[in-house]
């Protein structure tokens, strides 16, 4: 696949520089035929029968199977969630830490991860996301680091497979940012959460939950996808794998539309979202203050000049076709750049930014 | 609306005898438009913008009226869930209950209920479906009663009202099988979950969860939705009513969907669904032995004659193009009767129990 023929996958590109991948990834038209079709089916034929169950059991096992291969790990050790925000709910609510405990986070998380490290009870520590410093936040009392694989504000990538072997600590790995983005490797990691609907541009909501033991974690949302048979009082025998903490039913239409966009990655998309998330830093440094981390991904963010708000930048940009957003109490706005991001998308930005 | 209008809104009536809303309502033509014209939105504007969020909680708020209105409850006691299970989830895991805690339930529910009920770490005491019976198993440690409005097994309605007012306790009504088949008045009930998919024959996964007084609720499973600001540290401040719930974005496509499907119920819905049903229980009751409780609902429940598992009669029945599922453990096949089914559907299911 060409790059132009990459381009035109996704129409929202003829309309607008969509730089916007860290929220919504772009949809392409093959995703939403996919969508479509499944629909139609469920439309014209019902959604019960013992084909449509044999034929959704083996959609989640395909889907599972590729979110596996994608971070390099078993799909017995996959559930399907809503969202990265579902994954850190049920690793959370699973560990059954109380006061006494403590877990070490970043000062660079999404609420996706804050929130349900918050309802968890432990202690949370919140430390630098320089590795030596966050480090040394651990104390004896310390059970789990809880941490983005690229941080949502900066696109700083963290070390995690560093931070998981010098702490000796279990880490939940908050990958929004990270799975399709940039090459991943969860192996060694205990628990990593992945979006379908960002970097890997399927219909929303959908994503993944990589529990590297499940036997070790508790259920602690049950749904009818926990249990191979259950008893009155609603004990029951787990199924095997990390099947059991898919808290919900999946749509077929989005099953089907997640694994469709997964095909039309092209084996260039990492490296060519690399080179681009570099241009625009270039392009962008001469005008605004651009955070260029050392270990950086494909967000790019950037301080609007003296004189204008970014929610102001933001929606000028917005009028002008530019799709990125602002980062909330950081001052700064955001841009996503993918395999798909042209240089013409770039240039459109920097000339919105810099006028 | 006629009878014949309101069949013709659903394309899988002209194919098959579908008698399974229990599981999946019927979809109609207008509601897969409603969710087809979002995701064309969706490919071709993108999911992003100012517009798109204005949108988007115009859409999940105009939602969340309905659903209120449809249990007569107020729209800030409701938040949006993907499912009952997820309900059941939110409403457990934010209680805090232990092991010195009891919550008494029936022998007839749901994995959806009983997983979450599992989970939440108090004694579950299973009592009859019979009221007096119930009641009698309340001890000074039960904190909660958690049942079915419907029972899922035979169409039972259980006298939720009384059964607050008799035991003085808070109680968890798991709605998947009343909302939308029955009237419903969930004023003075706790906690009510409620099924976009089956009888409000919305897209999967979409559904409610009322919540009384949201203020006395822990938030279990925090998501974005939760908060209005929040602190590193995870910390935050609410926002105002059972929109904190909400453990999930909703896709608008599903908002689009199950917003459709709510203008389609006829008025005389209610009271057509309940006379099939009865008509239905009336015509299998010669040939096979039907469960009739004395309030009863738009599930009709019955077992095979001797020598016919249910699983084979379910398979043969679909082959027939007659949609029905059977009950596991209970040795018994259930039909779900809609506002839409007709004369010539239960007499196709008849003709196949008692050929």
């Amino acid at each position: 696949m060409t790059f132009e023929e990459a381009r035109a996958l996704f129409p929202v590109l003829e309309r607008s520089a969509y730089l916007n991948a860290g929220t919504f990834g772009p949809l392409s038209r093959r995703t939403i035929d996919a969508v479509r079709t499944q629909l139609v089916e469920d439309l014209e034929h019902g959604r019960s029968g013992q084909a449509y169950w044999d034929r959704a059991i083996e959609m989640r096992a395909e889907l599972a199977r590729r979110l596996a291969a994608l971070v390099g790990v078993e799909s017995t050790q996959v559930a399907l969630t809503a969202s990265t925000t579902d994954g850190c709910n049920i690793v959370l609510g699973g560990l059954g830490l109380g006061p006494e405990d403590e877990i070490v986070t970043t000062g660079d998380e999404h609420f996706g991860l804050l929130g349900p490290l918050h309802a968890c009870g432990a202690r949370i520590v919140v430390a630098s996301s320089d590795p030596d410093e966050l480090l040394a936040a651990v104390t004896p009392r310390t059970r789990l680091l809880a941490l983005s694989h690229v941080l949502w504000t900066t696109g700083q990538i963290l070390p995690v497979h560093e931070l998981r072997r010098r702490s000796g600590l279990p880490i939940l790995v908050d990958g929004a940012q990270s799975a399709g983005a940039i090459p991943v490797d969860a192996r060694g990691i205990d628990f990593y959460t992945i979006s379908g609907q960002k970097w890997l541009r399927g219909p929303d909501n959908l994503g993944g939950l990589v529990v590297a033991d499940p036997e070790r974690l508790r259920v602690s949302r049950p749904s009818s996808f926990a249990q191979r048979r259950f008893e009155p009082d609603g004990s029951y025998e787990p199924r095997p794998g990390a099947e059991r903490f898919q808290p919900n039913w999946v749509p077929m239409a989005s099953l089907a539309g997640l694994t469709a966009a997964f095909d039309e990655a092209p084996v260039w998309g990492y490296e060519r979202a690399a080179a681009q998330a570099g241009r625009l830093r270039g392009l962008l440094e001469p005008h605004v203050e651009v955070t260029i981390p050392a270990e950086r991904a494909t967000l790019v963010s950037f301080r609007p000049p003296a004189g204008e708000e970014p929610v102001a930048m933001v929606e000028r940009l917005g009028a002008a076709g530019v799709v990125v957003r602002d980062l909330p109490g950081r001052g700064t706005v955001r841009a996503s750049v993918g395999w798909w991001t042209s240089d013409e998308d770039l240039d459109r930005l920097v000339a919105g930014v810099a006028p």
